[in-house]
């Protein structure tokens, strides 16, 4: 077909068009539009899908996480400007590609709910809670600090997102490293890896608060005063509460419901309506969606729907792992798209990213300080709570959409020096926890 | 939080906005825009995936197919204006949603690709060829006959998506039925399982030669003149041609390259991307890109991502299966959205439906004569055929997009009728199938 006379120019324009792939179209009903719409809609999907999977598999290969690769990809791609290579420029901007990134992003925290469990999390031990405690709040002061320092004319807000950014430790990364080294089953390990679940919920509250501030200021409102700002930490606290209380009685009565249904596809059905309607009321109440769907995964438990996995289904976190798989590398991709590497050209960039990693870095060994066991490698801990990874990524991008006196609160500079941030992260810790470990042996 | 004084009014305003989702904003970077654009998408998806899915399952308790509850359900919504509620007519017209839809189908027929076989095609007997034949030319011919006497100044290309939609059989109820009478090792029950599976084919090959005129017609060409379709013929057929036998080796080649992969999600990435490559091509060749997807499916061999499954990840299809459960009821959906009950006031629409489902029925009764076995029941043979259902639906929305001379060549009305007729073939066949059997019995 590709070399038919009519293929040709057809492929060549639809390259030229993909650019344009901006879901603006009106319908018009034209079966040439809605085609070329469609057509266009595939290939951009097929792309991103594409460059995703090669990513991915090449962080593999270098025994790193693939969400690495897949940022990297999207780096790659978004800079073959700098080559001449113009054609996927408009990709930045296309609006549909973004809430196909959201919904990819919504998805993800919602599978990380599903993952972690309500019960478990109040069950880990108080060391892992100290830690989760101190590697939040010193890395936030840290990073409002750099950013103050280093943007002093600057709004508090980006000193907060960029704060907020640093605040949440994606533990994937460490718990490889340690299963790697043989180390799972250490105490080091287990206070980790505990203090990691308890940093997701708190990663949720600083959300919660910082994208109801977001929203405040974003919605015209202006940059909340003291007393504005305490009501939404309150508002974004209450959300909270009230989803995690009435949103565990909500899916035990929809599931109840939802398991008599005979139809196939019920279950993934009733999750994904489930996950949008709270990620829907977190948005009405004003704070980001990601954090309705963050409690929708975390209330949603395997009690819920098991008349389902008796009858044979399999559970939700098998169903959503196909969907999973391709909807959300379409955001690790699109964040990387968005980094311009043209802005480390200039040595304020540079420094901000470094100043940020290493901010980074050292707010997380304060966490060595929370531990109340002895005979526990302080070091070690501290180490393994440095990777930074979607959580950090999410922030930094909610931050670039919300408007203070018409400028983004996470300008592009900014965004790309936290994008370095949490690639350097993830990149650091596999050799620094086989460095200490090897310490400690000798 | 419904009961918060901020929620409400956004609430309201969500429900007052959804109407206006037509991922038309353009990307603003602005925060309350794009969560906006966002929570309206997730909204949207929520509201027809709950309303597909109470449709399927009423369906499924009624002992029909869930496809049937799907359409009714979009009917029921896209007729709420009859009650005085327009909030959802919006909808209808979404691009957006269109888009969804349309990738729903491209999904839908790759499944069904995928569970069908080349060579299991090739191996069907005699009787289930000469079945699938005339049970495609007998409901084409009167097809095409029944909307000429019908709308006598209605342009050639109508006639043609008309008897197009009545070509394909839809099996699935039949083998329902048949299961559930024991009756599915019968000769009977072989014949029709296997004409169906030739209907398959014969249904995409009428299918890539009709979107061939279309395409032709709806690019500006205007209606193609007798040289014209049959260059579009040729197009159409080498295209199936080629892109079964290279599919097939590209298939081959691209998965056995795919399956070193180690990435997470590489197999249904790899699905993904060769789909709507497949796709692509088909509209690059001038045909719809479902005849592409369903190549795809079709040439897509176990044995091409063995390795896969030897390491323990799941089979294609049931990878597809939690994605295609959320987008193909979204392409139902919009087609029962799309039926303006209205039409059906005007005697001339209920006489259209009226005979066209006639037509259909009697048009597949003809199969009766392709069986060469004596002792075989004819009249079972031909009650089997008679659902219309998937292909028939895309084959009519099709013909929506197509103008010729600024109309599209299938009306809103015409399209009301045939959807009809998919309704009604699909709900008398189970009962007429009983009947048959039951006076072979006595």
């Amino acid at each position: 077909m590709i070399s038919s006379p009519v293929a040709w120019p057809g492929l060549k324009n639809l390259i030229r068009q993909i650019g344009t792939f901006d879901g603006a179209h009106a319908y018009a009903g034209s079966w040439a539009n809605q085609l070329e719409t469609v057509t266009q809609a595939m290939v951009v999907i097929a792309l991103v899908l594409a460059v995703a999977k090669l990513g991915g598999e090449l962080a593999v290969r270098l025994r790193q996480p693939p969400v690495l690769g897949e940022l990297l990809a999207g780096v790659l791609l978004g800079n073959l400007g700098l080559f001449g290579i113009t054609a996927v420029e408009p990709l930045k901007h296309s609006e549909p590609l973004a809430v196909l990134a959201e919904i990819g992003a919504v998805l993800l925290l919602f599978e990380v709910g599903v993952e972690s469990d309500l019960f478990q999390l109040l069950a880990v031990g108080w060391s892992s809670l100290l830690v989760a405690t101190l590697g939040v709040v010193a890395p936030m002061g840290l990073g409002y600090w750099a950013s103050a320092w280093m943007m002093p004319d600057a709004s508090w807000m980006t000193h907060l997102f960029v704060g907020g950014t640093l605040t949440a430790t994606s533990v994937g990364i460490t718990a490889r490293v340690l299963k790697d080294l043989g180390k799972s089953t250490t105490r080091e390990a287990r206070i980790v890896l505990g203090a990691a679940v308890a940093d997701d919920v708190m990663g949720l509250v600083v959300m919660a608060v910082v994208s109801g501030l977001a929203a405040a200021a974003g919605t015209g409102h202006g940059t909340p005063d003291g007393e504005g700002a305490g009501l939404i930490v309150a508002k974004a606290v209450g959300f909270l509460a009230f989803a995690l209380l009435a949103g565990r009685f909500w899916s035990q009565r929809a599931f109840g419901w939802a398991a008599r249904m005979q139809v196939p596809g019920a279950l993934i059905a009733s999750c994904i309506c489930f996950c949008f309607a709270m990620a829907t009321l977190a948005s009405l109440a004003g704070l980001a969606p990601i954090v309705g769907a963050f409690c929708a995964g975390v209330v949603l438990d395997e009690v819920h729907y098991k008349p389902f996995v008796d009858r044979g289904e399999r559970k939700v976190e098998e169903l959503l792992q196909p969907i999973t798989a391709l909807v959300v590398p379409v955001f690790f991709v699109l964040m990387g798209l968005r980094v311009d590497l043209r802005g480390f050209a200039e040595p304020k960039v540079l420094a901000l990213a470094g100043l940020v990693t290493l901010v980074a870095v050292i707010g997380k060994q304060v966490c060595g300080l929370g531990v109340l066991e002895k005979d526990v490698d302080r070091l070690v801990v501290g180490i393994g709570m440095i990777p930074r990874g979607e959580v950090g990524l999410i922030f930094a991008s909610l931050g670039t959409t919300v408007l203070v006196g018409g400028l983004p609160v996470v300008s592009g500079q900014v965004f790309s020096a936290l994008v370095m941030m949490v690639l350097l992260t993830t990149l650091v810790t596999p050799p620094m926890l086989k460095a200490a470990f090897a310490r400690r042996a000798t």
